[in-house]
């Protein structure tokens, strides 16, 4: 099994990128990355050959080498948000935005999981979507049903993909063949599934549960407070979403008329807490803000499902600027796409939507644009912080484990003949020349790359995909 | 050689989809399209096997067949305004915007096509990868220099990829090392490259000609006239770009003081005809549209390059409202893929911005937003009426040529086992679970597809990509 399998000490030799910090890319075209049997950096020296990183680091000569060939070594992606079982909706949305896309296409699919034949088809293939996509850590939401729940959790613990996973909770405005029977069965459910999940992996290193409250508009503020208790009783994770659309956020106004704000609903119930994930954030007023940033709750960021619904354009600077933690979520299957580098590029879409819906037509507000380094930020360190595993992924650094992918470029041949495409080769959609520097490589794999870029992937420097390219 | 090896009568069997009309999409589930030795469609047969299809039509009994498996044709995508040369920049813009974007990144590039090895090198291998994503039709923009402008007409020419290639004219604002020496100079050398591509494809069947004044700043009034005189005197087409961000409109204001307008630029020169094509049209005045309209010109829509140099948001809505005819450009290199397939979801997301950008933030203007159906009629139809082939392809009607794509998707296997992923079989990043109608595998092919759904391209009857995977 992918995440029991011993490993040997390894150096990763030759190019890497990572970010340092949000605005800062390091792009290293000569590196070694020594990784022990833990899956645990040792060191990491840059501009050093092979035979000069083992000799300043004594032990090290006989460890196994992986060369990246046309390409370099780039931390896994963090999900922070998707559906696991919409994945077969991907692509269906039609014209529809977040309320109706609910009733016509996702309660309907989510409802089947009680099959758990059904289950073990739509989750192991949607693991090995988002692995071969470089994901390394992905928080899912499963369903209501606690078996196929824990088989998710049990298809992720197998394969080495770092996950958080949950059993949706919902007793209200959903259809009555889709709910929780009462808040004793939900929190029943809930607990039960987090005790599954704590028992097969104790220690968390690879799955850990999390408390998932669907959204409030499906949940009775006494569920939800029992959810919130439920959180600090078990110190669980929690995830769910907030502030997705406006029609949205006009119905938790009337269901909660009690309650200052959407945040607000959440806070009363104690579900604000730094191991919260909330998905979306697209409408948050500042007050909202201010109360999540004091909560140190985090934020998904989810932009290919915003646009997709028509959900709105999350202003990701204001929210980075009021200090919030944020990384990306692709949300499947409002989300189009199982892939984080997608949603790398639809958050610097964004971005230049919110700069050109700036008040003068005349001047885009530049300042709002996300740089192609601050969206790589967010989709590795950023997403690393939400999940509480800042100080374990999402860089290159002595001490954090080796959650990683290795991207290869093609080349073009030097003449190009007819049926000589140039692509086939080391493979993918991204052409290079030759004369390009290692910082335009990374651009052109940021903006034109995607699954067959991303020839390995390791987690705590375990080989958990590979598409048979990394050893070429 | 691809355009001119001879073609056996084919029947083309099993699911089609193509568009009606702008808003009717049709998907036939079991068709039978027959295509001529010339190329032509001679019949369109719906819920029909082959042995009914063959008794319908005598002497089509010994034609060959050509079964889709898994998928399903559709017509080959127009690509209406993309630049060559560029390809190799794909994906590096940073944060510029159009005008620095030119100086930092295009301008140096398009100059090294001097050199005909460069130039072979890249053309060859932009003609692959446009061939690859399905485009049998493609506006393309060359550079400056007559033999490699010349040159990529053989290329598409002898890939058998219809094409209309450009000589691009610019005597003024652009680098010293980089422009027409004089009016004289660009005219000739237009005029040299027209007689090229005419005397290479007499009939105009692949390859045209089109008159190229870069954009109004780059050339002087004088030139822009004669332009128009040339595009007269040889009814060859015209393209150029307009309105595509607003200090490139102030820039124009600020050039042409006796112009009332950008577009107003164009007319005074005679080069708004019913041959013209004019990408990206981001910030017309309601004055500008009509006198497009009144000279039936044309509008190449490139939502990628809008949005990736932030240089506005189409209102596509609004310009097909006006009565304009548009199809989509993907502007490589401002825009960041050679596929129209990735162009169709770009313009439905800013299609999905420009619903958002609505006064009211509370309620989107919904009737802003296109739905697949549109877009993908931007893509073939209307590219087809933006360069004049609107009665030659776009659809499968009898009379019409075949120019098609063969699109395969992934079935995923029945268990998911661990490796048995379902997208390495048929390919592609597109999975099929098995319940799915054929609509909503056309829409998981639209936002979901790549590349590698397109298995095998035809330009009039004529095979002319290939990845080996649709005769399986």
């Amino acid at each position: 099994m992918a995440a029991s399998a011993p490993i040997s000490k390894t150096i990763y030799l030759g190019a890497f990128a990572h970010c340092l910090s949000l605005t800062d890319l390091e792009v290293c075209s000569k590196g070694a990355i020594g990784v022990d049997e833990e899956g645990v950096i040792a060191f990491v020296e840059r501009d050093v050959g092979l035979e000069e990183a083992r000799k300043r680091h004594e032990g090290w000569g006989g460890a196994r080498v992986l060369e990246v060939k046309d390409g370099f070594f780039f931390p896994g992606f963090v999900d922070t948000h998707t559906h696991a079982p919409q994945h077969p909706n991907t692509g269906l949305f039609g014209k529809t935005t977040l309320l109706d896309w609910l009733d016509q296409y996702t309660f309907p699919i989510e409802s089947s999981f009680s099959d758990l034949t059904k289950a073990h088809r739509i989750y192991s293939n949607f693991v090995s979507r988002t692995l071969a996509n470089g994901t390394t850590t992905c928080a899912y939401y499963a369903t209501r049903h606690v078996p196929s729940t824990n088989l998710l959790a049990d298809i992720c613990l197998k394969r080495g993909q770092r996950a958080l996973v949950g059993r949706v909770c919902m007793d209200m405005l959903s259809p009555e063949y889709y709910r929780d029977e009462s808040i004793e069965s939900a929190v029943a459910d809930s607990k039960a599934s987090i005790e599954y999940i704590r028992d097969i992996d104790p220690k968390g290193d690879i799955v850990k549960p999390i408390i998932t409250p669907r959204f409030a508009p499906s949940c009775t503020a006494d569920c939800l407070s029992a959810l919130g208790k439920l959180a600090k009783d078990t110190d669980a994770h929690v995830q769910t979403h907030i502030s997705e659309n406006t029609s949205e956020i006009a119905l938790v106004r009337e269901l909660f008329p009690n309650s200052t704000s959407y945040t607000n609903v959440y806070d009363t119930a104690n579900l604000l807490t730094p191991k919260t994930i909330l998905a979306h954030a697209v409408h948050l007023s500042q007050e909202e803000r201010k109360v999540i940033k004091a909560r140190q709750a985090k934020i998904s960021h989810c932009p290919a499902s915003n646009t997709a619904l028509t959900s709105g354009c999350c202003p990701v600077r204001e929210l980075l600027d009021a200090g919030l933690t944020i990384g990306l979520g692709t949300d499947v299957s409002g989300g189009f796409s199982p892939s984080i580098l997608e949603e790398v590029r639809q958050a610097i879409w964004v971005s230049r939507f919110v700069a050109m819906q700036s008040p003068s037509a005349a001047s885009p507000n530049n300042a709002a644009k996300l740089s192609t380094a601050e969206a790589l930020y967010l989709a590795t360190r950023g997403g690393a912080a939400v999940v509480g595993l800042e100080d374990r992924v999402g860089g290159f650094e002595v001490g954090m484990e080796f959650d990683a992918q290795m991207i290869r470029l093609g080349g073009v041949p030097a003449r190009g003949e007819e049926g000589e495409t140039g692509f086939e080769g080391a493979g993918g959609p991204v052409d290079v020349f030759g004369w390009e520097g290692w910082e335009e490589k990374v651009e052109k794999w940021v903006y034109g790359g995607d699954d067959r870029n991303c020839v390995g992937v390791w987690v705590r420097g375990r080989l958990v995909h590979s598409t048979g390219r990394f050893e070429a």
